[in-house]
């Protein structure tokens, strides 16, 4: 089943002649790495895809080739010619019914995806769960219909393996993901960009933040957490922005020697709560506040509440459970 | 001649009676993981070798198995049945020399290493220097004998490649490496097992201590450097030791956009430097101060100087070179 439906998507797409690709709303080296890797595939075969992006492309991606094949220009999904759309790595089924509203005609819709919540809302799907990665279902794509990635796609590949392992390290990290790394980097791509442009990229106002954060890391009474938190004043004194803490919870975890942690940062009117574990569920602790994720790395926002209040919440809640 | 040494090194501890494993001064993942895989092998063969580790085996290598064939005792080299001794991941020859004194007989001297400054001091030597650790050598020395890792020998030799290239992080991170990775994976050895227990470990009071270092993140004036400081002060406010810092410079260099960083600690009567670049030679600035290193990753010790002054000597020194 699984090779034919990688045959009937290289079909599809070789026969489209407007073939449209789309990156998640949340845009990640997974996501960006297999479409363009596709992308890389279908100009080799004389097309001219575009590569839809919700937002433009972070800085940090500036590596990957084709990036001038992106848009974030919704009008391309009102195309009359578009005959192929692919998504990749968008498990939400809203967010692909949201962008196809606009489609005037009646085209082929392709979803490609690693997660297990992926509603299967394609023309044909392609949905391999034991993916480390969205990039390794293409890999296997480009395997199973003969095509050698081009190093511009091996390249694109690694950093979707790369992104959601976060660099072999977490618990998406099996045979699957080393062995496509292994070929990825026989086929030119090459570790050390990929590692550069994700990891090496941090400014010093960014890390500085970070290191107050560090600072304060305490152990949250009677809950076996561990928590810290980050002030509008801490932010603005380092000339750090909200985005240079989007990582932080994640790191914080897979350093320390503590089964769960939690972030709590102030912003206009309310505490965001980014909480990471390696064990129990913290999307529970998030539904409770009104947020969501996984049960690793869960988030929350609580409103109209200072620091002290939102840590007092946080620690009852966790308490009760 | 590759596959030739790995069968004569094969025979050679195949008919030993009494097999010494040794590790290098500085245990580290490669090494005692390379030396733990193949004990695994020996006992499976009903031998009883031991495994000569310069200091105790540290906390954090605690999930490596049969850590009890392990001794610091050097008496273990006095003795007279000794008849194979099998150094791993030791280039130095004086440290060999040095282990190798008291030994009275005249035992088979073996080298498994895969560093380019490896003399080959050993009767039988494999120095593979296409190698990214000497666990990858020793999954070599596997396959060419026909051994099959045991699911705790495949633990051992990903944890040797996970040190050696700091989690696929690093310019050890080769096609050999993943390759090598897959193959472990699918002999039983775990990933999750070697990243937490390489990983999730630094307590507290290390982070904390490494947030003040972050906090104070500047650039070096005319020199392109970004430098931080820890005092002593530091150290005893946060409940932290000197070895909380070991890794600090390593991880500052990973995580910032700069391509050379300096930390300079706060010691009794002296100022630690360690150094880390992207491509500027670090070990000519250390060896002016009488260090020494890699040309990515090097350290010196400047005696009775404050803070202040290490950093204006590092500052002059860099601008003359």
């Amino acid at each position: 089943m699984e090779a034919f439906v990688h045959q009937r998507i290289h079909d599809t797409l070789k026969a489209a002649k407007k073939p449209l690709l789309v990156c998640d709303a949340r845009i990640d080296g997974d996501s960006l790495g297999s479409a363009l890797a596709v992308a890389d595939w279908l100009m080799k075969e004389g097309k001219s895809p575009r590569v839809f992006v919700v937002t433009p492309v972070p800085e940090s991606y500036r590596f990957l080739p084709h990036l001038e094949r992106t848009t974030s220009d919704q009008s391309v999904f009102a195309d009359v010619q578009l005959d192929a759309i692919a998504f990749f790595d968008c498990s939400r089924q809203e967010f692909a019914a949201e962008l196809l509203k606009p489609v005037p005609g009646r085209p082929a819709i392709i979803n490609i995806d690693h997660h297990s919540t992926n509603p299967r809302y394609g023309d044909v799907n392609q949905v391999l769960t034991d993916a480390p990665a969205t990039a390794e279902v293409v890999h296997r794509f480009f395997k199973e219909n003969g095509i050698v990635p081009s190093k511009e796609a091996a390249l694109c590949l690694l950093a979707g393996i790369y992104f959601d392992t976060t660099a072999f390290s977490n618990g998406a990290t099996c045979e699957r993901a080393f062995l496509s790394a292994a070929e990825l980097v026989r086929c030119g791509g090459k570790p050390k960009d990929v590692i550069r442009a994700l990891m090496y990229n941090r400014p010093m106002s960014a890390l500085r933040a970070w290191g107050t954060a560090l600072e304060r890391l305490r152990e949250l009474p009677g809950t076996g957490w561990v928590v810290t938190h980050v002030t509008l004043a801490d932010l603005a004194a380092h000339g750090a922005t909200d985005d240079d803490l989007q990582e932080f919870s994640t790191f914080l975890a897979m350093m320390i020697d503590a089964p769960t942690v939690a972030v709590l940062q102030e912003a206009p009117g309310m505490v965001k709560v980014s909480m990471r574990s390696h064990g129990s569920d913290v999307s529970a602790v998030a539904r409770r506040f009104g947020g969501g994720g996984h049960v690793k790395a869960a988030g929350c926002r609580m409103s109209g509440v200072t620091l002290e209040e939102a840590e007092e919440c946080l620690k009852t809640e966790i308490c009760r459970m």
